[in-house]
């Protein structure tokens, strides 16, 4: 193909100087109206007119980020069952990206032809049961991977606790990069978390299933023929994929195992999952049993799980597991027999289960108990040690006794379920009845303020009805103590009314060192999913890429085989498929015009050219369902059969030039037969 | 079904009361600091500490919005190729609710097994060509409804650039109710606009198509077989529907047709689209041809449409049509000889045309030429009127003269795409290549201050390249002149780095009046999708549904046959089917055990049986692919076959009570044969 000089592409190329000039100039200029210096009579006016109060005013200043500047953190959250990661700046609480996870998204490709999301998403389903086809899921939990206890801004682990699965995001260009559907687990919630040097990422079950999965039996075997599981898996350290042979898996009582935590520093190498359920209802109103909520709701304690998973590998080593569905298992009784699996009670109805920085403490909320309750890590190692159980649960597991193991109760209020933590020893603990969180003294060994121990020190209310909160590097073993944000489930009267479905609402709170009065700064909707959990980390820690090195897959980050450079354009036709090498770049696609005959089976690999950042090209062709996002330096493959015949223009779908809208060309389906068509 | 009394769901629906007391004690308070009043200190304190500029603190004040406190306006975005709409709070810029429109959506549990999303997405296919399934869309520019030239918060469409489909959203619920497939039209553009008092919505092809739609050419056919559609699709004044059998087309010249714009005041009853490549490139670089936008942009001008649509009312009503696909067109030789349509040129490869607020201005940006020009709606009629054609195009087309019908030019700088307006005269020109924004003045008979007509006042720039523009209440016949929003296409460096794909970069400038300098106030990122389009509403005008009436369908916003009240649970078997009536309540679905046999058709029907605001509760099947949102009140219906056998959990996806967690249950399918499992 005979390259050309295109007066016109140079035109549009020419649009970054040009911008990059007008920023210089506006940079230098001042606000326009001339005043220069302090603002003060300017900022009354303006509150005055705005209806702001003082305080309003300092909130005000507390969250803007000015136009250029960047944030200091990055919220890396949840998007609940809208199934993606939402990338949010703070304290701006600006959107920076909506990644695609589990749900497939045109924006940015996902699902819609281009072999990157399609292989993601079709090595994500589930081979058991067979026939699942999922095109959606329930992200809870996002866990940045870390180093030395650290969030690294490598990769991002999120799952699907509709459908067991584990999605890992690469930090490098923030794109899903695999789904893995977690053998023998049927809904996930306990973790995500990684290990402190990112050796595992763990999951459990959250309701039980028959187990191992692919069995079926009724919910009136429930006892005895379904089983949770533990899931331990084993990061790359290079892709950040999962390898499931190097993964293992603990068999777990059939409880509904909550949420889950990794020890670190002194806690280092144990996890710890909450539980509800313990009772092991099963509902069944209809059939003259009990609703589900009354009858999981009867104990006073449910359990706290231990897990050693050092101590797990030496068993797995010792090749004591037997492979279910692909992956190796650590059943029940060995998991009791090698000391890898203990059971503390927990009050009352539990939910949430977590370190703090200096892995010396457990702390768990009972969402039908007003305290929170404080294990010593510590006075578990110590019972474990002395063999000091009050007994076994029904399948055996040792249980410690409460008194034994509990460092200190607080009363914090009504319906407390997660806590985060600062670095001078107080724990944050949201409160969903009451809406509020509360503000908690750990131990006194951890504990850098003169305040006394396991004591309340404040509230603050929320609005409404909060679920997780968030401290800045809030899981890591040196949480930063200036902003929390709390993820509040319910929004009722915060905004204008736009129907039925309300927004979710994050709150950004001042923490001020930790040590003055929690205040409430500022309110965001998310009016798209609804987070979980996220995690806050140093924007300073980002490493992303610009740009793709030319002809990446970003799939496997490496050149794709199929890559071409200007110039290298070609069509091949061999028997019924039709094979393109295409280019694009600003404002072209090169071929601009692709011949087939109806049947066909299309190969197209298209490369964008360019190095440029930010000259994304998006390729569609009309009513052929097919939508891609090129990055700059990427190449994406396609494989499809022109099973319509016509006449259907492709595009250019992300605006990149002054011709942008000239960025098109025909692909053209010649009819089988005259006939086919009037 | 027996009704019991639940003391764990009062404990759960207590939740709201407890709240509003927690509120209530808030309100009352201050910050917390005890200052009181006069926050002066404060602010320069944090200022400092935060590095904001006298500029940066003024800016904060203009854009903040308390927690708690309502926007003044609401944004209708478009999402781009994400396929959604944005509603987004102005002057703080957080987005309220992402809309799902043309691509399913999980967390609205839109093409999730739901019958609401599923008829749409079903019903938005297009029959030609037969088998197409469409799962994304490109959405460009939205069109709220309007009465008496004003937006009156009724209804929002929205084209699909890239398959030639127009969504209706009903801002009841803010929930879309219709996805129509255009007949005779491939890829859409022109409009989205509403006339005057919501008779129609128009929309235009963009790439013309062998026409009509069904048939087949080669594109070395173009001029002779391929057409443009202009399509005026009636709305239904209580439901919001487009009536395809009441709507028309007029057949239009193979030039690629652009923005649209319809009359007001002075000139309702017409519209106006622009339009390129009357060149009739049709690229073909790899087969000696020149490249598309090459070919596309050596004419010096191009023509904007005219359309007399209320004179095309009584053409139809003469039936001087022919049906085409299910549709009523006015071929062109039609339009010409009833003087329907008239072309003006209009220089260069033009990309807006927009409509002043007195409709007596029609301005263009041709975005290869660095002036806006400005047409006269007088102008043209006493053209049209006297027959002062320069001759025709080659479909024989009059083509009014340019310099009888034109106003005005003013050159503003590289690239002028759109335009937006004040009250006072003042037109506000987006320019792509120069990363700014233009003000301007119009004619004398429409300038309130004592600028001189037709005059460059000012540029501003933006970051960077500017697509489209919007004013407050900007395409109405009475604008605001108080915000204008920049929707810029490249990012570049104002985010902290998350990857190849940047987001788009909105950006919130105060208009002052329309008499002062224009001022940027704040950047906010749109990290999903691409925004064309939106237009600004005052939030007053919302009137939305806090709740369903008990029993609603979302999609026919009238009560469900199947809606239930709590205590009408039940479950009936026939032959292979098992048909059930559940309800939704805090904190349980009733029934909540579902046994089947593998391969029996499920009919389920669900009731979100409460009326509290904002207590929404979600319903997903485990590996079954299967979510819906279920608003209070709503009732929504579910076939599907069990053809997976096995025990699945099915669980609230949408945090409603302290025991959302347990509120689940069983849905299982008992194995056709127990071989088929291990």
């Amino acid at each position: 193909m005979k390259h050309r000089f295109r007066i016109l592409a140079l035109l549009a190329l020419g649009v970054l100087a040009l911008g990059a000039l007008v920023v210089a100039a506006a940079c230098g200029g001042g606000d326009g109206d001339g005043d220069g210096n302090g603002a003060g009579g300017d900022l009354d006016a303006i509150a005055k007119a705005r209806g702001l109060t003082p305080e309003d005013m300092k909130h005000a200043l507390q969250q803007f980020v000015p136009p250029g500047k960047y944030d200091d953190y990055v919220m890396i959250s949840s998007g609940g069952h809208s199934g993606q990661v939402f990338v949010i700046g703070m304290p701006s609480m600006r959107i920076l990206k909506v990644i695609a996870a589990f749900t497939p998204e045109p924006w940015q490709g996902f699902g819609y032809g281009a072999d990157w999301g399609d292989t993601v998403l079709e090595q994500g389903n589930p081979t058991t049961p067979a026939g699942t086809d999922l095109t959606w899921g329930d992200t809870h939990h996002p866990a940045i991977s870390e180093t030395g206890g650290e969030y690294d801004g490598r990769y991002i682990y999120i799952n699907d606790r509709a459908n067991g699965r584990v999605a890992m995001i690469d930090m490098r260009d923030f794109r899903v990069k695999q789904v893995l559907a977690v053998p023998n687990i049927q809904t996930s919630h306990g973790g995500m978390f990684v290990t402190p040097n990112s050796e595992y990422v763990h999951v459990s079950s959250k309701f039980p299933m028959p187990w191992p999965a692919g069995s079926y039996a009724d919910v009136n075997e429930y006892k005895e023929k379904y089983r949770g599981a533990s899931a331990w898996l084993k990061i790359d350290q290079e892709t950040g994929r999962i390898n499931l042979d190097e993964s293992f898996e603990i068999e777990i009582p059939p409880y509904t195992q909550d949420l889950a935590d990794a020890g670190k520093l002194a806690s280092e190498g144990w996890g710890f999952i909450g539980s509800f359920n313990t009772e092991m209802a099963t509902g069944g109103d209809a059939e003259g049993g009990e609703p589900l909520e009354a009858g999981a709701s009867k104990n006073n304690f449910d359990f706290l799980h231990a897990i050693n998973w050092k101590k797990a590998e030496g068993v797995i080593a010792a090749g004591k597991f037997e492979e279910m569905n692909g992956v190796k298992v650590i059943r029940l009784q060995t998991a009791i027999d090698e000391g890898l699996l203990y059971l503390i009670p927990e009050p009352k109805s539990p939910h949430g289960a977590d370190v703090d920085p200096s892995g010396k403490y457990i702390v768990v909320g009972g969402k039908l108990d007003p305290n929170v309750t404080i294990y010593s890590f510590d006075k578990m190692q110590a019972a474990i040690e002395a063999k000091d159980f009050e007994g076994t649960d029904p399948f055996g597991v040792p249980i410690l006794k409460f008194d034994s193991v509990m460092a200190g109760q607080v009363e914090v209020g009504a319906g407390p379920l997660h806590t985060q933590f600062d670095s001078k020893g107080h724990g944050y603990t949201s409160m969903f009845l009451a809406s509020a969180i509360a503000k908690f003294t750990l131990g006194e060994d951890v504990v850098t303020t003169d305040e006394e121990p396991f004591k309340l020190i404040e509230t603050i209310p929320v609005h409404y009805n909060i679920g997780h909160l968030a401290t800045a590097e809030g899981d890591t073993v040196s949480p930063d103590d200036n902003y929390m944000v709390a993820l509040n489930k319910w929004s009722i009267d915060r905004y204008a009314p736009i129907g039925p479905l309300h927004p979710q609402n994050f709150q950004l709170i001042d923490l001020k060192g930790g040590e003055g009065p929690l205040e409430l700064i500022a309110d965001m909707p998310i009016g798209i999913g609804e987070p979980h959990y996220t995690q806050i980390m140093k924007a300073d820690k980002l490493k992303a890429l610009e740009v793709y090195p030319p002809g990446t897959d970003a799939l496997t980050m490496t050149t794709d085989p199929q890559a071409i450079e200007a110039g290298g354009e070609r069509v091949e036709r061999n028997g019924n498929t039709v094979e393109v090498w295409m280019s694009a770049q600003r404002s072209h696609f090169t071929p601009d015009i692709l011949r087939v005959k109806e049947g066909n089976t299309v190969k197209l690999h298209i490369t964008n050219v360019e190095q440029t950042r930010d000259a994304t090209h998006g390729f569609a062709i009309a009513d052929y369902n097919i939508q891609a996002s090129l990055e700059p330096g990427e190449t994406s493959d396609f494989e499809f059969v022109a099973d319509k015949p016509g006449a259907y223009n492709f595009y250019c779908t992300e605006f990149c030039s002054a011709l942008h809208l000239e960025m098109a060309g025909w692909f053209l389906v010649e009819p089988a037969a005259a006939a086919a068509l009037r």
